[in-house]
């Protein structure tokens, strides 16, 4: 055991390996186990990025999130369901925490910037020294692999998911300078429509896997269908006509 | 010479230089130009993240704001003073390019988010060969010290400018899940009333220069004067009543 018990939320980025930062190095390297979560029969997309500076045999936890694609996402079913695994997660976890081990949860993108490791942290934080290592997100990954200026001077900047009901979309879409959309999947229609009733659909850029030798860049309008992961985003730039 | 002709705006991020990313590392290691904005008679921010991991002898090219504090910022004055800058920046780079140098901007944070690399970015990227490395932003370096989860599932999240009106912050902090407020300074103690009206007070976090050694960390309530620095910021996490 090479570090006290703590409990560590690391960043390691939106994909590319190279943007990891020193600091989660450093967590790898001293943390006594490693935990990550995933879907069952997937593998952790955390655990792909950082796996290059993983100790040799150092102790791994895989957190597998349980198959609730049967009940849907806002019955009270699925939150209980939800709040049980994470409630198990932390107990597993705090197991390790009591044992002394430091234990580094990692997370793609920035680990409190709509992450599953906040369930941890909300969990634990109270109950062990926790530190928490901010990590790029996808999102700044994306509209750096574009070269799109997002954010400027005195622009309002709105990230939404596109789960939001279509005359929602077009109201706060109306009402940012720069947007993000992300969770996009079976809402792109809806997310078309939107951005295309507000005027932002020509300035709209579609990206997959943003930082990853296959990604997938253009402009929506360019974008010939509607079949998208439901990790891709879109980016509305605010930068428009200044210099 | 080491690396042929191009532009790289390099974010360093948010203050900790353990918080750079190994691609930043790597392009500081091959540049043959480093460049950095900062305001005359004051060290760059950026070159000081950096300065542990720049080649010795280095050329370095810092580029420095005019002083431009007795023309208001919405003066046509002001504008054309700052764009007369940025295309003389954008000049002095590009005489280095055209020598067939690879010339790296460091940026504090992320550069195509409220950064001034943007301002060569446009002026530049359809030119020259241009990469952008991504940075862990400002505001990730600050709830990642707090240790505040900020947003999660389907929350929208919004970054505010303090330099908004009044009633405009109030009533885009009504429609806001999570927000980050930037540009504090002076702005503060009208931050603080449209938080207080929108019911957000009691969650709001006052964060300056977060990922330092001497960092200043409160909940805004606690905070007994308004005196802050512009880039303190004040954090309204989303997390509330959630697990």
């Amino acid at each position: 055991m090479s570090a006290p018990a703590r409990l560590i939320g690391v960043g390691v980025g939106p994909g590319d390996p190279e943007l990891m930062t020193l600091k989660a190095l450093r967590a790898l390297r001293e943390a006594d186990v490693v935990a990550h979560f995933a879907k069952a029969g997937n593998p952790s997309k955390a655990r792909a990025i950082a796996a290059g500076h993983l100790r040799p045999g150092v102790a791994e936890v895989p957190l597998l999130y349980p198959v609730t694609t049967e009940i849907p996402r806002h019955e009270p079913a699925y939150c209980s369901e939800i709040a049980a695994f994470y409630d198990g997660c932390a107990d597993t976890l705090a197991a390790h925490l009591d044992a002394r081990r430091s234990v580094a949860v990692i997370c793609e993108g920035d680990p409190l910037f709509y992450g599953s490791y906040m369930h941890l942290h909300v969990r634990l934080a109270a109950r062990y020294p926790t530190e928490v290592i901010a990590g790029v997100t996808g999102m700044s990954g994306c509209w750096s692999a574009v070269g799109a200026p997002i954010a400027q001077g005195d622009d309002v900047f709105t990230v939404l998911p596109g789960t939001l009901p279509e005359d929602e979309l077009e109201r706060r879409l109306r009402d940012a300078d720069a947007a993000v959309i992300m969770k996009l999947g079976r809402n792109l229609p809806k997310v078309r429509r939107a951005l295309a009733r507000t005027g932002h659909l020509v300035r709209a850029m579609y990206v997959e896997r943003g930082t990853m030798k296959d990604a997938v860049v253009m402009r929506l309008a360019d974008k010939a269908d509607d079949c998208a992961p439901y990790f891709a985003i879109v980016l509305v730039p605010g930068w428009e006509g200044r210099s």
